[in-house]
């Protein structure tokens, strides 16, 4: 092949074809992939530089975050891994009150993926990142052998932009603080379980995976003092509180009736023998603020979803114990799982 | 187990047990991998705030960069795949004129890998940041089922700070340019290649895998005006000349005889059908730097390794054309390969 067209025209990559070891070689297969396939989707500044590394202005306080997304199906009701891939380290940033500005991706391919999905997954990942106002400015590819990985995983690892002063984090929460919940929960876990086991319920259920940079974003222009936020993930809204209560070294009573679970995943969790408050989310989170400040961060998280609502307080009681009471009045004590009821949600 | 257990002490982990998915689930057991693994290794003050993502303080320009590493076998001569996951990131940052500061750390694990290796490889891992001055400051884990990965799999992406004002790019190279090689190439591909393959030579091949972090600073320092530089991984010395040729738009001479290749490695090399220049190296970089500056830039580079040299010269010809003289005066021209030599060199 002549120089100038290596130069001008990467080999093709034709949708109906599959990855190849030598997709992730260093050689012109790869030149071709980035040129043909990854570029076009993400196109920006620091990408077109084609360098090892992006070069990036930033001022001030940042945050840091990375994910591996290896969720099994890849495609699912409401995503799939691109989706989650973006929107979950968006989400972690968010979590600590940097508004997510840059990614990085990380690919590892198996031989034999098809061209035509991951295609597909990085047009997910283009949509996500512009809707939550992110650049993918860096990345990568790895290929391994057929057998030796199942698809793709993907790595997302991000920069946000701490512009609020306020410290966010476990040990900031205070005894008397509410514990805001965005939404109706077990949705991600169910759609995804669903999907796997190739279940039908009556109504499909939608994975809630998305963006959580607006809302965050919203509490606090509003100068919401918020303490601790958290998005419920592996481990959904259980281990979560759990987690809060162990390294805030608090203890934390939530209400089962203020927590909106649907009817349909209320119903799909007792057919599958699964508890909805340890099933994971992807567009759901905590946020946890002083008493007075409740109302307000309750009707700010309502304009983007009409079930977020107060679910409990912290308490200053045995630190790490998260106590549950039932509309019975009746009261249990939450545990963390040994391991996760769902294996590769996410 | 009681409350105040869980917190003060997370389950023990047993060099030897294996992982299991339950450590990936977001409940105890991956508590107790975080507590017990990682958080000893790592530990500094980001990482202390045990939140989804670490707030850091950073000012100006920075590099981020990101790769996955899928080596195999995972242990080598000279490294393993923790060593590698943290050189080679804080070497693209290198590459981009940016010092190391803080890493992410995102692993894929395969259910009944040793906990015995991870402990291995996670203590390669403090070693290796250790030694560059960087600090990993949040991570995550995934475990995938038996067969669903290969052992593990590990992404980094790094932040590091660009503090001198120059832009290191291809688009920076400029005809007349001197290319600098910090030292002899060939060892990292050969050293993983031989212990994949059960090969054994006369004496052993030694991976070059080490952080580029002091020599590139010691450039910089100096007030060298780097216009490019670029590691010589997947593809080798050959493709990360063509590539930068085609994304500078310049063409490349170089004279073969000047660029070092041990004995045992070009032995190895042509028992094996490889091509030096195409194999791949994880401690070798080239700088393009202006031609006045070519000799103090092999003496600043030649305290780090004996076998640095100017290897050729940026060239008015052809963009993307790189040729190579041999030592009889005759010239070929390089070509990306298809793929790569070796799969699975990083």
């Amino acid at each position: 092949m002549k120089r100038d067209v290596v130069l001008q025209c990467p080999l093709p990559i034709d949708s109906k074809d599959t990855i190849q070891l030598a997709h992730g070689g260093g050689g012109r297969q790869m030149r071709s992939l980035i040129e043909r396939l990854f570029m076009p989707a993400f196109a920006n500044q620091a990408l077109e530089t084609r360098h090892d590394a992006a070069v990036l202005d930033v001022a001030g306080r940042i945050g840091f975050t990375t994910d591996s997304y290896v969720v099994n199906p890849l495609f699912f009701p409401g995503g799939d891994i691109g989706k989650l891939a973006v929107c979950g380290t968006v989400n972690d940033l968010a979590m600590a009150g940097a508004q997510a500005a840059f990614l990085s991706a990380g690919f590892i391919l198996e031989e034999g993926f098809p061209i035509e999905q991951l295609q597909k997954i990085v047009a997910s990942m283009r949509d996500a990142a512009s809707e939550a106002g992110v650049q993918l400015v860096t990345g990568d590819t790895k290929v391994v052998d057929h057998g030796k990985a199942d698809g793709v995983f993907i790595n997302t690892a991000g920069i946000g932009i701490a512009a609020h002063g306020v410290e966010i984090a476990p040990r900031c929460v205070r005894s008397g603080d509410a514990i805001i919940l965005n939404g109706d929960i077990g949705r991600h876990g169910i759609a995804v379980m669903s999907m796997r086991e190739g279940l039908e319920f009556e109504s499909q259920i939608v994975s809630d995976c998305a963006s959580l940079a607006q809302p965050v974003a919203r509490l606090l222009d509003a100068g919401i003092e918020v303490h601790c936020m958290r998005d419920l993930t592996r481990g959904g809204l259980a281990s979560a509180l759990i987690e809060i209560a162990i390294d805030g070294r608090v203890g934390i009573e939530v209400g089962e009736e203020r927590i909106a679970v649907s009817e349909p995943v209320r119903a799909a969790c007792e057919i599958l023998g699964l508890d909805p408050l340890y099933v994971a989310n992807e567009g759901r989170f905590i946020a946890i603020v002083p008493e007075r400040e409740r109302d307000r961060a309750v009707n700010i998280l309502r304009a983007f979803n009409e079930f977020a609502a107060c679910i409990g307080e912290v308490r200053n009681m045995e630190p790490g114990r998260v106590s549950i009471r039932s509309q019975f009045g009746t009261a249990r004590e939450l545990d963390l799982l040994s391991g996760e009821q769902l294996p590769r949600i996410c």
